[in-house]
């Protein structure tokens, strides 16, 4: 257990706190739950109201030019492509993880099918994130059960992969746990049996280095409005491989991914590269946004980047999962997350058998995280903006908490939560 | 030829004209893009300073139950049903146009072929909106063939429905000519033929009266950006008839269409009613403008409504006509609109063997259409803030650009232009 001036002096030497300036962060609240909904960037207000006076109130429908609309998708996409090892035009910004990985998913089994008639089955764990599931459930029963979604055990996940296996889908940093995919290693492993890897990055795109061509892998898919900072219901990204993304189209092959969106002709043309995972007109409001929320991480590179801010994680969750164990000790919390940081994300989950109403009573004090059913304690910590002393001020919130039984409040008595 | 005073009696008089103080027009612009992109809404700016600065950065994750935003998908679609003939719980705002087809597309295709396996094909108009045709040419590729796309001319729609017409979709209004389909009657001739019939209201949300329930429909989408004035690439909407909507899943199954999401359990289960149309999560600050949007087109309820809005849609564009065909009478332009009001929606196109450097010359003076390929000049016009003195003013700029010769200037030369 360390007093506040051990992390205040961490606080103090760290050359990554100027970065928390970026944000407004609201007083009286010690947010862990940046993996949630990331926190907004101060730049962020003055870029939309810009958008809709200006671009939008006085530019009209001249903006798609001249405010350059027209090229967000692949303008943020390539921004967020330096954050997960891919190249410039192969990511776009568009739609919603969920949209985009019905397109990855469905391109992947494709490619499978064709170069391999047996290899219908999309392989996945079965705690991964349910959206992930659903769409693949989704997939499957739009095939008519020409192809099959398998979901097992996390630690199944090697041996399950057969002959069979089209695409192997995982999300590289768990929504729950926060354990992490050795990502170069099961890519490997799945292209061993012969089958595609699909990443979905949610939980790991601004916050854990990610290199997907290093990884040699096949697609990938993330989320906008997490450790990205792009606010609530941001766009979505996707990435597929070089050698892929030309094989033929997506199925949402939308206007705005045609070769000549303005042509207006008939018959679907695919625009060259990923840009032709581009389906409808985007929503360019909530686009600026990420855009803003993206240059919250890309302002860290002249720090040192993605691999300094995962070492400022590792350092908030091994001494929040320290201090926790010292200070809450015998007070029935139980680490669901890996205990070497090297093996997990940017969060730290405990058990608790009351999850809910501790953090329920955790909010009402300004310390926000997440419950996940049945019995989890989320908290996620975001090196951008999370300080030293925030670990230790939200344990002693959860000491008093605990200790004193505050949880017990009918207040706090269970409900529906919303990540 | 009427003179500017005969328009302006006609202002003086018009009992929608206080209307127009809700939008922020810029000084110096006639605007006829509405069928484009909405003008901004007065409210509009500050509604999205609150959702950023209150709601997201202070209320952060709290806000997807204390601002209501898990509800915006429902309580968007409730309002925009009341324009469409849909009732309450029918419709949902969500993704894009593009995607929301998709959606009920493999909806109506499955429902086809589940009550008659011989429906595989859908119908469609050669000239309909190019994402619908896309999206539709996007899901046959899916399905390997199963499923086909037939495209026909206009003419050659009703004569084309078979036995083997799965789904006829189409646009309620052309968004070239603005020629309007019959909808009670073209739904009649598709349900006589065994089809189902799928609408797309892209261009008559907002703009002419539509009564989905009373015409019968099966399906239906559109946009929020055009006559909704929700903000460029604004969200869009989905109507599922009540006999179908819980017939089975649509296929972009994702999480915030399950009957719990906050579960979190591995297999899909789909929601009650249209809910089940909503996949990932809502761009929230795009949604909130959206719903600006939306609630100036009910401002009319008062004053009579989408019937008294179209019926000023009527007198604006007949008067655009008359005065377009005796100012300019001569001078190379040619009706590509039908004559007749109650056969088009809001908008007059009219053909020009030079129509985009007009277009150009015009937006240059301030007068801002669109230029559609080959030939044509579109202008919209959106009741709820067009005056009649923007048609006799727009007009004189024609005028001008066609008899001085103005849009010879290179400044005007051909490049690509957005919708």
């Amino acid at each position: 257990m360390q007093p506040r001036s051990h992390f205040e002096a961490l606080d103090a030497a760290d050359p990554l706190a100027g970065l928390r300036q970026q944000f407004s962060l609201p007083p009286g609240v010690i947010y862990l739950d940046g993996n949630s909904l990331g926190v907004l960037p101060t730049r962020t207000a003055a870029r939309i109201a810009g958008v809709v006076s200006h671009e939008w109130g006085e530019g009209l429908i001249r903006s798609w030019n001249s405010a350059g609309w027209i090229d967000l998708a692949a303008r943020i996409g390539d921004k967020i492509a330096t954050l997960i090892g891919a190249g410039p035009g192969e990511v776009v910004a568009a739609d919603s993880t969920s949209v985009n990985l019905f397109k990855v998913l469905a391109a992947a089994l494709r490619i499978a099918r064709e170069n391999d008639a047996q290899r219908t089955e999309i392989v996945s764990e079965l705690g991964n994130f349910p959206t992930d599931l659903y769409i693949a459930q989704g997939l499957a029963d739009l095939t008519g059960g020409a192809v099959t979604l398998k979901m097992v055990e996390r630690e199944d996940i090697l041996k399950t992969l057969s002959p069979r296996t089209a695409v192997l889908m995982l999300t590289h940093v768990n929504y729950k746990t926060g354990a992490m995919w050795d990502m170069p290693a099961v890519t490997q492993a799945a292209h061993d049996a012969g089958a595609l890897m699909l990443w979905d990055l949610a939980h790991s795109a601004g916050a854990v280095p990610v290199d997907l061509r290093a990884a040699g892998a096949d697609f990938a898919v993330g989320c906008g409005y997490k450790y990205l900072n792009g606010g609530p219901g941001a766009p979505a990204f996707v990435w597929a491989h070089a050698q892929h993304v030309e094989r033929f189209w997506q199925p949402l092959s939308g206007w705005l991914g045609h070769a000549a969106p303005f042509a207006f002709t008939p018959d679907y043309q695919p625009a060259t590269g990923i840009a032709r995972y581009v389906c409808g007109t985007p929503p360019v409001l909530s686009m600026a946004a990420l855009e803003c929320g993206v240059d919250t991480v890309l302002a860290a590179e002249p720090l040192g980047g993605l691999a300094a801010l995962r070492a400022k994680s590792m350092t908030l969750t091994d001494a929040f999962v320290a201090q926790v164990e010292a200070r809450c000790a015998g007070m029935g919390l139980t680490l669901a997350s890996p205990r070497d940081a090297t093996l997990r994300g940017s969060q730290i989950c405990f058990a608790h058998a009351n999850a809910y109403e501790v953090m329920q009573a955790l909010i009402a004090r300004g310390v926000i995280g997440d419950f996940r059913a049945p019995d989890i304690l989320r908290f996620g910590f975001t090196p951008l903006y999370t300080q030293h002393a925030d670990v230790f001020d939200a344990v002693e919130h959860l000491h008093a908490v605990l200790s004193t039984g505050e949880w017990r409040d009918a207040r706090y008595a269970k409900r529906n939560a919303v990540t």
